[in-house]
């Protein structure tokens, strides 16, 4: 997508093949800050302190990483072991875990000598395999917003509620979630997307109200304590978030809150709809609530919150008394009952049709 | 309730008679503030501004800004206006209108120089029973709490999840949706309290935390997002909420987020009340949704907040980029088809049995 005029990648290769360059979005919206990642230890970092986040993003993030240590290591043990270091960062997502079980599958039956090369060409694939996912969730679900506008009054543009950040800076290039809005911008379909500002880590005030800015995209951003009322006065036409892990049977694990989302969109006629590459969907597990391990993070994400100062200056504060104690679970699941569809690159599916 | 060991109300009349002291709740949980109310003028921008909150809070502070009034000017006119400068300040709760009709009828037959006298007492009499209803609330709701403690295993605490702040920084004091959890601790019940930090007010986060880290309950901050998974979890056996305005068929204006709360315990098998005094209900409307009046405020408390930064100074900053459009309605409407009981001063009713 375009940042200030300039089509930009979430990750790059750098040009002579010794580090892969990323974007810290922890400084978003208010700087942009580019690293450069030499190791695998320093891509582990990126992703275990969300300089890079998103379900995709990090399963590319870890290919890259993985050949990073072909630079260093390219023994079976230390393909073993950094493939270890890179899944134990984050639990959730199963992106992460597919691209790594894939990158040791393709370089394992190489000779040591010729897995660096190919385990650059095969994070590159990966990364390219996921524009052309994004791309393609972007057609599916336009025809699906397409055909929703034509059922609506005309005069006022279709009203998309997205929770947290499931675009272009969560993917490596379009977004999944948000693929559609952008596909959808560029056919001349009239959206205006309601942005979960998504506490604790507000990945929607600052990540999805950032990249639909730059785009020229009308948001506007509602606490996530927002939406049922709105969706209760005919305010929202659809919904549409990503997911983190998806299992066989079609329950949603994405970013807390969202389950919330789907009981008010199911309470008021609100189609609700989960945005998945296939690499996001877990065969192996059934019962997303009883089987899907969430992530627990720092108590000091709720209780504590970065923001610009008047001076222009990142300053992080206090919210709650000093010393009380905070939960943060990261994500949560959004049973398959509540789903009406799921937008995969193979096109749009029921939950139950998912297996097939 | 205390505060450093000392009893404390949030509104006090001078010694005097001729203003009333609130707390300058805005600067809570960093700063103890207190302001000194003089004019209607003065008690008008100290519930427009927020400094005090909270639906009962409201009402008791505008009869003392009625009573006010007549230490000025007693006359009919004069009144009418100051009832009109005072209903017009926030429209949402019906207790503000309330207490300002209350006095408006204890003050009109009377003669303009028996007014002022007549109206300190007045606004003392609606500040006391205040206090009593919330006292029987309190009452009401301990024996729901511990006829459901009795049915859950022993060894853990009764987990209440509540929004927002309905404590006593609500209400005179000991709160409503808080007062059965104070009197819990009192009797020796032990509760743990899942505390929705209320975004974007933050009143959870910043006000809930406070009471019951002063009175020594233990309590945890989430996120608003977090409820429904807690639910999913078995890790809530009730929400308790306060009410801004409660319909005759039991429609229950509250907090924005209200609602995805009760549709997440509805969903779950928790049972959902709100505590409110009779006061809070408006028999003259039915349909929640369709008629209560939902006030609207800044776009800036959601793109800004203010916390204690490690100066331990108060700022504000920006959380979303700059410009970016936001919308902040303040209540929304559950449907009386999700509230288990309506915990009232003389006892907890269904909905549908409040009429009666």
């Amino acid at each position: 997508m375009k940042v200030g005029g300039l089509a930009r990648r979430t990750l790059w290769p750098d040009a002579v093949g010794d580090s892969v360059h990323v974007i810290d979005q922890r400084a978003l919206p208010h700087r942009w800050v580019e690293a450069q990642l030499a190791t695998v230890g320093a891509v582990a970092q990126a992703i275990a302190e969300m300089w890079v986040r998103g379900a995709p993003l990090i399963g590319a993030t870890a290919a890259y990483g993985m050949a990073l240590q072909c630079r260093a290591d390219a023994s079976d043990a230390g393909l073993h072991e950094a493939r270890r270091q890179l899944d134990a960062t984050r639990p959730t997502a199963v992106n992460l875990a597919w691209a790594t079980r894939r990158m040791l599958a393709q370089l394992l039956p190489l000779p040591e000598a010729q897995r660096a090369t190919a385990a650059w060409l095969e994070a590159a694939a990966i990364a390219e395999e996921d524009v052309a996912t994004n791309a393609a969730i972007g057609q599916h679900g336009l025809a699906m917003l397409q055909a929703l506008a034509a059922s609506r009054p005309t005069g006022r543009p279709l009203q998309v509620l997205t929770h947290c950040n499931a675009g272009w800076l969560a993917t490596v290039d379009w977004g999944t979630a948000l693929a559609p809005i952008y596909q959808a911008h560029d056919a001349g379909l009239a959206v205006h997307v309601w942005v979960d500002e998504t506490r604790p880590r507000n990945q929607g005030a600052s990540l999805t109200a950032w990249e639909l800015g730059q785009a020229g995209i009308a948001h506007t951003v509602i606490a996530d304590n927002t939406g049922g009322h709105l969706m209760q006065h005919g305010e929202v036409d659809v919904v549409i978030v990503g997911a983190d892990r998806v299992t066989a049977r079609g329950d949603v694990c994405n970013k807390i809150g969202t389950y919330l989302k789907a009981l008010a969109a199911y309470d008021n006629g609100v189609p609700f709809y989960a945005a998945v590459p296939r690499s996001t969907v877990d065969f192996t597990l059934d019962d997303g609530l009883a089987d899907i391990p969430i992530e627990m993070r720092t108590p000091r994400e709720v209780t504590h919150l970065t923001g610009l100062d008047a001076q222009g200056r990142l300053v992080e504060v206090q919210l709650a008394p000093g010393g009380t104690p905070a939960l943060n679970p990261a994500f949560d699941v959004t049973p398959a009952r509540l789903v009406t569809g799921l937008i995969t690159e193979r096109g749009i599916v029921t939950p139950e049709a998912l297996r097939s």
